[in-house]
């Protein structure tokens, strides 16, 4: 007997190693009297909404919803799912579409687990070949893919004049050897939202090569100016599996509730039971509580109006600093909560590829500024590149945080 | 690419089917004027207790622990944990040994998943060799060893004159040829508690095999007669691994909070990185309220001393009646909730063995009795036996329940 490789191959999170390290900075550089600021998170700074803490509690003391939950969610947890989705034009699914998990993580892990990738006879060959954009959320390498045995190919989106495109002609030829397509939309580390057009042309390509695609949508309610986030269940067909969770819109990451949908009636069952074999099913109150955030359609709406309204708030005040102190276009983040920026241009030809994740982060961890490294969101690609977040902290500590950075980016050649 | 062979073979919960053949009959047989009485249920009867809900309340509410747990469970968590386990005589153990999980089922899931056996050659053929005793926990059989991959053999109990003893020479025999010893204590469904001699000479044979002990402990805190439930952590080894939850102990198995415990430190983090990959943590706000669960002693003892006399009370009643019905020895269950019955010498001979679990079930199923066939809880063996539950229902229906038992079986031989 030996450990499992899945086990082994699984990677340390880059994100709590750097929380870790400005965990035990923060006290020496606040002596200064200045705050450190983290940039680093995927955290949601708002509180939990009343309305839906106060379900939580009610389904524990009134409705005492503290026993076993159904495997695979209450029926009216997924009654609740289904009308919501009915009310963003998501329509003909019912009970038997719909998975609830731990949040949007668990629907994520047992999609990509659910599938193997065969040799031309039809044996095994390890888990699923994949296929995501560059850069692509950390997790997914360090943890997602490398449990399911999954291998990874990457296509870059092109960076041009502020634009983040799809590289569409890369993408149809890498799909004819791929069995999965993850699409993260809106896009972590990036921002980007993909537009109908590219999601419709991303579909096609898909279907052409008979390629499933895992539609990671964690951020849809987070998106700004006005737009409609596209989900992909908006397309038909049974090889399109989309995984939400309440995690982002709600602040909630820590209650974990999430849910998986997809118009493929036969994955479903087989989702459950290895739901219900990891875990016993979801915390029947905390499903209760997410039926009454998406049941109360005023205070939902009121809740997610606010907190996008605040974050976009933030993207602009972030958006103006950063292009004023890269003096040329930046993609503009259309939703989620990050700016994934390349800093190479600020940094001397003296410091070699390689250093440059380590030589940034120690720039900005000395000045009280955590963030992540681009390369970890990333295979082989974006050293010298920063995903900063701002969904923790306000437009004042913002303020502070990118002043700090443009300091350390002026003195970089110094 | 196809679907995940470990998928594929989770079995369907034969407690999930009775439960929903019994939810189909019973309006029906109802309108007789009786109840109709579910003897099949692994769930607990009673409210999960005052103190426990309002501590989750006040971390929801108060506390604010709505975000993000740390990944393998909270420090404070991990602290009252190590508390309890001391208090319980168990010692030595630090952060370090301890993974919280959602519930038993998840640490069980995870444990078994870690290994995988390998040939001479050192080539991965599969999941771990596993030995149990015969009858073991459906779930087992079902879920969590076709996932893992693992086999499964089974050495069965000697069952003579009213005792259920372990054969350790079919043991010491067959742990030549198994990775990993499975071992449920208090064990489902016979309510057998394993004595501190059994567990000595269970490890002695273990150790001197090399084999890794799994130790499902989920009914650690429902022992009867004023009995000491004895640990598996209390012998010393790397060896050991024990997955406890407080679903059965504080009816909360909707709740979904349990915690995994080894002495083998390397063991711990390759469980965290899995946990954290399935689910990103367990709910935050739940982990508190367990804190607060074992940390309240005065409120601890008063609750777990009242619901093992509940039990102990019902257990009483019903080996009364089934010492009476019998008429002859059978097995005194010393704790968790169930007896396992052979109900073969009521059945005529002309009942094929293989019909006799669907003969019994009919035939309490149209007497508004829903039990579970023994057969669920082995590979090959106890057909004509069954499982009845005494956990969520109380004396006079069990008095109701026995009495209609006992009109079934005297009815069969006619």
């Amino acid at each position: 007997m030996k450990i499992n490789p899945a086990f082994v191959n699984i990677g340390l999170s880059p994100i709590v190693e750097i929380s870790e390290r400005a965990r035990l900075l923060a006290p020496e550089f606040e002596k200064s009297g200045k705050h450190f600021i983290y940039f680093q998170r995927g955290e949601v700074g708002f509180d939990t909404p009343d309305y839906v803490k106060k379900a939580i509690s009610e389904a524990i003391h009134d409705k005492k919803l503290t026993k076993y939950p159904k495997s695979g969610g209450e029926p009216w947890f997924k009654d609740a799912i289904l009308k919501y989705l009915s009310e963003l034009g998501i329509s003909n699914l019912n009970r038997e579409n719909i998975l609830c998990t731990y949040g949007g993580q668990e629907g994520l892990q047992l999609a990509f687990s659910s599938f193997v990738s065969c040799d031309n006879e039809g044996r095994i060959v390890g888990g699923p070949r994949v296929l995501g954009f560059d850069p692509i959320w950390s997790c997914m390498l360090e943890n997602i893919l490398p449990y399911s045995g999954s291998s990874i190919d990457l296509v870059p989106f092109i960076e041009q004049r502020g634009n983040l495109d799809v590289d569409f002609e890369t993408l149809e030829r890498r799909l004819s050897e791929a069995d999965i397509l993850y699409l993260n939309n809106p896009h972590n580390p990036t921002g980007k939202v993909f537009s109908a057009e590219e999601l419709r042309e991303i579909n096609r390509l898909c279907v052409e090569n008979g390629v499933t695609i895992i539609s990671d949508e964690a951020y849809r309610d987070i998106v700004f100016d006005g737009n409609r986030h596209v989900s992909m269940l908006e397309f038909p067909g049974d090889h399109i599996i989309s995984v939400f969770t309440f995690s982002k819109a709600f602040a909630a990451t820590g209650l974990r509730v999430g849910y998986t949908v997809t118009r493929n009636k036969d994955h479903i069952p087989l989702l459950t039971r290895a739901e219900y074999t990891q875990t016993a099913g979801v915390v029947t109150s905390n499903q209760h509580g997410f039926k009454v955030a998406v049941e109360n359609v005023e205070e939902r709406d009121k809740w997610i109006n606010y907190m996008v309204a605040q974050l976009q708030g933030r993207r602009d005040v972030l958006y103006e600093e950063i292009k004023r102190i890269f003096n040329k276009p930046v993609y503009r983040p259309q939703g989620a909560f990050y700016f994934f920026l390349d800093l190479n241009p600020f940094i001397g030809d003296n410091i070699p590829m390689e250093d440059r994740d380590e030589f940034i982060l120690e720039k900005f961890l000395e000045k009280g500024i955590a963030v992540i490294h681009g390369s970890a969101f990333s295979k082989e690609r974006y050293k010298g590149y920063v995903r900063i977040s701002y969904s923790t902290i306000d437009e004042g500590m913002i303020l502070e945080g990118i002043g700090r950075m443009e300091e350390v980016l002026n003195s970089l050649y110094h």
